[in-house]
Protein backbone atom coordinates (compact mmCIF):
# COMPACT_ATOMS: atom_id res chain seq x y z
CA UNK A 1 0.00 0.00 0.00
CA UNK A 2 3.01 2.17 0.19
CA UNK A 3 4.26 4.43 -2.69
CA UNK A 4 6.95 6.14 -3.72
CA UNK A 5 5.75 9.11 -2.47
CA UNK A 6 4.64 8.10 1.20
CA UNK A 7 8.28 6.49 1.62
CA UNK A 8 10.16 9.28 0.87
CA UNK A 9 7.86 11.74 3.16
CA UNK A 10 8.46 8.69 6.22
CA UNK A 11 12.26 8.62 5.55
CA UNK A 12 12.03 12.76 5.86
CA UNK A 13 10.12 11.91 9.08
CA UNK A 14 12.71 9.70 10.52
CA UNK A 15 15.25 12.36 10.21
CA UNK A 16 12.29 15.05 11.92
CA UNK A 17 12.09 12.98 14.25
CA UNK A 18 15.19 11.73 15.44
CA UNK A 19 16.07 15.52 16.47
CA UNK A 20 12.69 16.37 17.77
CA UNK A 21 12.60 18.45 20.86
CA UNK A 22 8.97 19.48 21.52
CA UNK A 23 7.71 16.48 23.39
CA UNK A 24 6.53 18.91 25.93
CA UNK A 25 3.88 20.85 24.33
CA UNK A 26 0.80 20.68 25.56
CA UNK A 27 -2.17 20.30 23.20
CA UNK A 28 -3.79 23.78 24.68
CA UNK A 29 -2.38 26.41 21.98
CA UNK A 30 -0.03 28.62 24.02
CA UNK A 31 -1.53 31.72 22.29
CA UNK A 32 -5.21 31.12 23.25
CA UNK A 33 -5.81 31.82 19.57
CA UNK A 34 -7.81 29.19 16.91
CA UNK A 35 -7.97 30.39 13.44
CA UNK A 36 -9.96 28.95 10.57
CA UNK A 37 -8.45 29.53 7.06
CA UNK A 38 -8.12 27.45 3.81
CA UNK A 39 -6.16 24.68 3.34
CA UNK A 40 -4.55 26.33 0.22
CA UNK A 41 -0.64 25.36 0.48
CA UNK A 42 0.68 28.82 0.24
CA UNK A 43 -1.08 29.60 3.98
CA UNK A 44 0.90 29.11 6.77
CA UNK A 45 -0.67 30.23 9.74
CA UNK A 46 2.10 30.26 12.53
CA UNK A 47 4.50 31.98 10.18
CA UNK A 48 2.45 34.80 8.74
CA UNK A 49 1.34 35.78 12.25
CA UNK A 50 4.88 35.74 13.56
CA UNK A 51 3.79 32.44 15.50
CA UNK A 52 4.99 28.99 16.17
CA UNK A 53 4.94 25.38 16.58
CA UNK A 54 2.29 25.26 19.63
CA UNK A 55 1.10 28.41 20.08
CA UNK A 56 -1.97 28.43 17.24
CA UNK A 57 -4.94 25.95 17.51
CA UNK A 58 -5.86 25.80 12.99
CA UNK A 59 -8.89 24.58 11.27
CA UNK A 60 -8.58 24.41 7.97
CA UNK A 61 -10.98 23.76 4.96
CA UNK A 62 -11.55 24.44 1.28
CA UNK A 63 -12.49 27.84 1.64
CA UNK A 64 -12.22 28.75 5.31
CA UNK A 65 -16.01 28.35 5.70
CA UNK A 66 -17.51 27.83 8.78
CA UNK A 67 -19.14 24.59 8.37
CA UNK A 68 -20.86 22.36 10.71
CA UNK A 69 -17.44 20.68 11.28
CA UNK A 70 -15.59 23.98 11.47
CA UNK A 71 -17.77 25.05 14.47
CA UNK A 72 -17.66 21.76 16.27
CA UNK A 73 -14.01 22.18 15.67
CA UNK A 74 -13.88 25.40 17.32
CA UNK A 75 -15.98 24.88 20.56
CA UNK A 76 -13.59 22.15 21.15
CA UNK A 77 -10.67 24.49 20.70
CA UNK A 78 -12.61 27.29 22.76
CA UNK A 79 -14.50 24.22 25.35
CA UNK A 80 -11.79 21.48 25.48
CA UNK A 81 -8.51 23.22 25.06
CA UNK A 82 -9.28 26.74 26.14
CA UNK A 83 -8.42 29.34 23.40
CA UNK A 84 -10.27 32.76 23.81
CA UNK A 85 -10.13 33.92 20.37
CA UNK A 86 -11.31 33.14 16.70
CA UNK A 87 -9.53 34.34 13.69
CA UNK A 88 -11.27 33.07 9.99
CA UNK A 89 -9.43 34.24 7.48
CA UNK A 90 -9.76 33.55 3.66
CA UNK A 91 -7.45 34.75 1.06
CA UNK A 92 -7.03 35.87 -2.33
CA UNK A 93 -6.46 33.42 -5.54
CA UNK A 94 -8.75 30.90 -3.30
CA UNK A 95 -9.62 27.88 -5.74
CA UNK A 96 -13.67 28.66 -4.69
CA UNK A 97 -13.97 32.12 -5.91
CA UNK A 98 -15.81 32.00 -8.58
CA UNK A 99 -15.73 28.37 -8.77
CA UNK A 100 -18.55 26.69 -11.17
CA UNK A 101 -20.13 24.49 -8.93
CA UNK A 102 -22.96 22.87 -10.73
CA UNK A 103 -20.08 22.58 -13.55
CA UNK A 104 -17.58 20.38 -11.20
CA UNK A 105 -20.47 18.26 -10.41
CA UNK A 106 -21.45 17.40 -13.52
CA UNK A 107 -18.16 17.08 -14.67
CA UNK A 108 -17.24 14.31 -11.61
CA UNK A 109 -20.87 12.86 -11.94
CA UNK A 110 -19.56 11.83 -16.06
CA UNK A 111 -16.06 11.10 -15.12
CA UNK A 112 -16.51 8.80 -12.59
CA UNK A 113 -20.16 7.44 -14.13
CA UNK A 114 -21.85 8.30 -10.52
CA UNK A 115 -23.45 11.34 -8.64
CA UNK A 116 -22.61 12.44 -5.43
CA UNK A 117 -24.15 15.29 -2.98
CA UNK A 118 -21.04 16.86 -2.35
CA UNK A 119 -21.12 20.48 -3.16
CA UNK A 120 -18.18 22.60 -3.22
CA UNK A 121 -18.92 25.77 -1.09
CA UNK A 122 -17.89 28.03 -4.26
CA UNK A 123 -19.00 31.69 -3.18
CA UNK A 124 -18.22 35.36 -5.42
CA UNK A 125 -17.17 38.33 -3.19
CA UNK A 126 -14.16 37.58 -1.16
CA UNK A 127 -14.76 40.50 1.95
CA UNK A 128 -18.89 39.28 1.68
CA UNK A 129 -17.62 35.84 2.05
CA UNK A 130 -15.39 36.29 5.08
CA UNK A 131 -18.65 38.63 6.97
CA UNK A 132 -20.96 35.63 6.27
CA UNK A 133 -18.29 33.13 8.15
CA UNK A 134 -17.88 35.47 10.95
CA UNK A 135 -21.42 35.72 11.70
CA UNK A 136 -21.83 32.61 11.13
CA UNK A 137 -19.47 31.91 14.20
CA UNK A 138 -20.78 34.67 16.62
CA UNK A 139 -24.45 33.00 15.87
CA UNK A 140 -23.14 29.65 16.72
CA UNK A 141 -25.04 29.69 21.14
CA UNK A 142 -22.00 28.25 22.57
CA UNK A 143 -19.36 30.48 20.77
CA UNK A 144 -20.99 34.15 21.16
CA UNK A 145 -19.24 35.02 23.87
CA UNK A 146 -15.51 35.02 22.07
CA UNK A 147 -14.04 37.89 19.72
CA UNK A 148 -14.19 37.12 16.44
CA UNK A 149 -12.13 37.99 13.85
CA UNK A 150 -12.46 38.10 9.54
CA UNK A 151 -9.10 38.80 7.47
CA UNK A 152 -8.56 38.10 3.92
CA UNK A 153 -4.50 37.21 3.46
CA UNK A 154 -3.05 37.91 0.61
CA UNK A 155 -1.20 35.17 -1.54
CA UNK A 156 0.57 37.82 -3.49
CA UNK A 157 2.11 40.10 -0.71
CA UNK A 158 1.94 37.63 2.08
CA UNK A 159 -0.02 40.53 4.05
CA UNK A 160 -3.45 39.73 6.19
CA UNK A 161 -5.81 42.90 6.50
CA UNK A 162 -8.53 42.83 8.59
CA UNK A 163 -12.47 42.67 6.72
CA UNK A 164 -14.47 45.30 8.95
CA UNK B 1 -12.79 45.20 17.45
CA UNK B 2 -9.63 44.83 17.45
CA UNK B 3 -7.66 43.32 20.79
CA UNK B 4 -4.49 43.46 21.80
CA UNK B 5 -3.80 40.40 20.53
CA UNK B 6 -4.97 40.49 16.98
CA UNK B 7 -3.10 43.90 17.00
CA UNK B 8 0.03 42.12 18.25
CA UNK B 9 -0.31 39.72 15.47
CA UNK B 10 -1.12 42.14 12.69
CA UNK B 11 2.11 43.95 13.68
CA UNK B 12 3.87 40.67 13.16
CA UNK B 13 2.51 39.81 10.20
CA UNK B 14 3.55 43.50 8.93
CA UNK B 15 6.98 42.41 9.27
CA UNK B 16 6.21 39.13 7.35
CA UNK B 17 5.00 40.69 4.52
CA UNK B 18 8.07 43.23 4.52
CA UNK B 19 10.42 40.80 3.70
CA UNK B 20 7.55 38.22 1.71
CA UNK B 21 9.25 36.33 -1.22
CA UNK B 22 6.18 34.08 -2.01
CA UNK B 23 4.54 35.86 -4.24
CA UNK B 24 5.08 33.38 -6.99
CA UNK B 25 3.62 30.46 -5.75
CA UNK B 26 0.60 28.96 -6.84
CA UNK B 27 -2.51 26.89 -5.70
CA UNK B 28 -2.00 23.79 -6.87
CA UNK B 29 0.45 21.56 -4.19
CA UNK B 30 4.11 21.10 -5.36
CA UNK B 31 3.67 17.25 -3.92
CA UNK B 32 0.17 17.04 -5.26
CA UNK B 33 -0.56 16.14 -1.83
CA UNK B 34 -3.38 16.15 0.21
CA UNK B 35 -3.52 15.48 4.38
CA UNK B 36 -6.17 15.61 6.52
CA UNK B 37 -5.13 16.09 10.26
CA UNK B 38 -5.91 17.44 13.58
CA UNK B 39 -6.14 21.01 14.08
CA UNK B 40 -3.75 20.85 17.26
CA UNK B 41 -1.58 23.26 17.56
CA UNK B 42 1.88 20.87 17.85
CA UNK B 43 1.65 19.30 14.01
CA UNK B 44 3.03 21.50 11.57
CA UNK B 45 2.85 19.07 8.68
CA UNK B 46 5.03 20.79 6.39
CA UNK B 47 7.93 20.37 9.14
CA UNK B 48 7.12 16.94 9.91
CA UNK B 49 6.99 15.46 6.53
CA UNK B 50 10.62 17.96 5.38
CA UNK B 51 8.40 20.14 2.96
CA UNK B 52 8.01 24.07 2.50
CA UNK B 53 5.00 26.21 2.40
CA UNK B 54 3.69 25.60 -1.12
CA UNK B 55 4.01 22.12 -0.84
CA UNK B 56 0.56 20.22 0.41
CA UNK B 57 -3.14 20.96 1.34
CA UNK B 58 -3.57 20.63 4.59
CA UNK B 59 -7.14 19.87 5.85
CA UNK B 60 -7.09 20.45 9.14
CA UNK B 61 -10.41 19.84 12.22
CA UNK B 62 -10.97 18.48 15.23
CA UNK B 63 -9.71 14.68 15.29
CA UNK B 64 -8.84 14.63 11.56
CA UNK B 65 -12.05 13.62 10.99
CA UNK B 66 -13.44 12.57 7.27
CA UNK B 67 -16.85 14.55 7.77
CA UNK B 68 -18.83 15.97 5.16
CA UNK B 69 -16.52 19.17 4.90
CA UNK B 70 -13.39 17.28 4.77
CA UNK B 71 -14.38 15.20 2.02
CA UNK B 72 -15.98 18.56 0.37
CA UNK B 73 -12.32 19.85 0.94
CA UNK B 74 -10.37 16.70 -0.36
CA UNK B 75 -12.61 17.11 -3.50
CA UNK B 76 -11.16 20.37 -4.40
CA UNK B 77 -8.08 19.60 -3.48
CA UNK B 78 -8.09 16.44 -6.07
CA UNK B 79 -10.51 17.85 -8.75
CA UNK B 80 -9.66 21.48 -8.77
CA UNK B 81 -6.23 21.76 -7.70
CA UNK B 82 -5.02 18.65 -8.54
CA UNK B 83 -4.01 16.33 -5.79
CA UNK B 84 -3.18 12.74 -6.28
CA UNK B 85 -2.55 11.26 -3.06
CA UNK B 86 -4.12 11.76 0.54
CA UNK B 87 -2.72 11.12 3.99
CA UNK B 88 -5.17 10.86 7.10
CA UNK B 89 -3.03 11.82 9.67
CA UNK B 90 -4.94 11.69 13.46
CA UNK B 91 -2.25 11.96 16.67
CA UNK B 92 -1.79 10.86 20.35
CA UNK B 93 -3.20 12.76 22.84
CA UNK B 94 -6.00 14.04 20.71
CA UNK B 95 -8.40 15.96 23.11
CA UNK B 96 -11.31 13.99 21.47
CA UNK B 97 -9.89 10.79 21.98
CA UNK B 98 -12.18 9.53 25.02
CA UNK B 99 -13.92 12.36 25.21
CA UNK B 100 -17.21 12.42 27.51
CA UNK B 101 -19.12 13.71 24.31
CA UNK B 102 -22.71 14.21 26.08
CA UNK B 103 -20.79 15.19 29.08
CA UNK B 104 -19.45 17.90 27.69
CA UNK B 105 -23.02 19.01 25.46
CA UNK B 106 -24.39 19.35 28.83
CA UNK B 107 -21.72 21.56 30.25
CA UNK B 108 -22.31 23.67 27.63
CA UNK B 109 -26.31 23.74 27.77
CA UNK B 110 -26.21 24.67 31.36
CA UNK B 111 -23.59 26.95 30.56
CA UNK B 112 -24.52 28.97 28.29
CA UNK B 113 -28.49 28.49 28.85
CA UNK B 114 -29.09 26.95 25.11
CA UNK B 115 -28.69 23.92 23.60
CA UNK B 116 -27.10 23.19 20.07
CA UNK B 117 -27.28 20.22 18.03
CA UNK B 118 -23.46 20.35 17.67
CA UNK B 119 -21.33 16.84 18.61
CA UNK B 120 -17.77 16.54 18.73
CA UNK B 121 -16.73 13.54 17.41
CA UNK B 122 -14.89 12.25 20.50
CA UNK B 123 -13.60 8.13 19.73
CA UNK B 124 -11.94 5.91 21.76
CA UNK B 125 -9.39 4.26 19.84
CA UNK B 126 -7.14 5.98 17.79
CA UNK B 127 -5.96 3.20 15.16
CA UNK B 128 -9.48 2.16 14.61
CA UNK B 129 -10.39 5.79 14.08
CA UNK B 130 -8.01 6.42 11.30
CA UNK B 131 -8.94 3.35 9.70
CA UNK B 132 -12.40 4.48 9.53
CA UNK B 133 -11.56 7.41 8.10
CA UNK B 134 -9.26 5.92 5.38
CA UNK B 135 -12.40 4.13 4.53
CA UNK B 136 -14.64 6.59 4.32
CA UNK B 137 -12.67 8.59 1.98
CA UNK B 138 -12.23 5.52 -0.52
CA UNK B 139 -16.01 5.28 -0.49
CA UNK B 140 -16.30 8.68 -1.31
CA UNK B 141 -17.68 8.01 -5.62
CA UNK B 142 -15.42 10.64 -6.32
CA UNK B 143 -12.22 9.98 -4.44
CA UNK B 144 -11.70 5.92 -4.39
CA UNK B 145 -9.40 6.18 -7.31
CA UNK B 146 -6.64 8.30 -5.47
CA UNK B 147 -3.90 6.63 -2.95
CA UNK B 148 -5.47 7.03 0.59
CA UNK B 149 -3.09 6.10 3.56
CA UNK B 150 -3.71 6.12 7.13
CA UNK B 151 -0.86 7.64 10.04
CA UNK B 152 -0.29 8.47 13.75
CA UNK B 153 1.69 11.38 14.58
CA UNK B 154 3.17 10.76 17.92
CA UNK B 155 3.60 14.34 19.44
CA UNK B 156 5.64 12.77 22.23
CA UNK B 157 8.87 11.57 19.44
CA UNK B 158 7.83 13.42 16.30
CA UNK B 159 7.21 10.32 14.57
CA UNK B 160 4.49 9.37 11.77
CA UNK B 161 3.67 5.91 11.68
CA UNK B 162 1.19 3.57 9.77
CA UNK B 163 -1.42 2.55 10.50
CA UNK B 164 -2.52 -0.92 8.29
Amino acid sequence: MGTDRLNRLLAANRDFSAGFDRGQLQAPPRERLAVLTCMDCRISVEELFGLGVGDVAVVRNAGAVASDDALRSLLVTRHVLGTQEIIVMAHTGCGLLGLDDAGLQQRLTSEFGQPSATTFGSFDDLETHVRDQVARIRAHPWLGDAPVHGLVYEVETGRARPVG
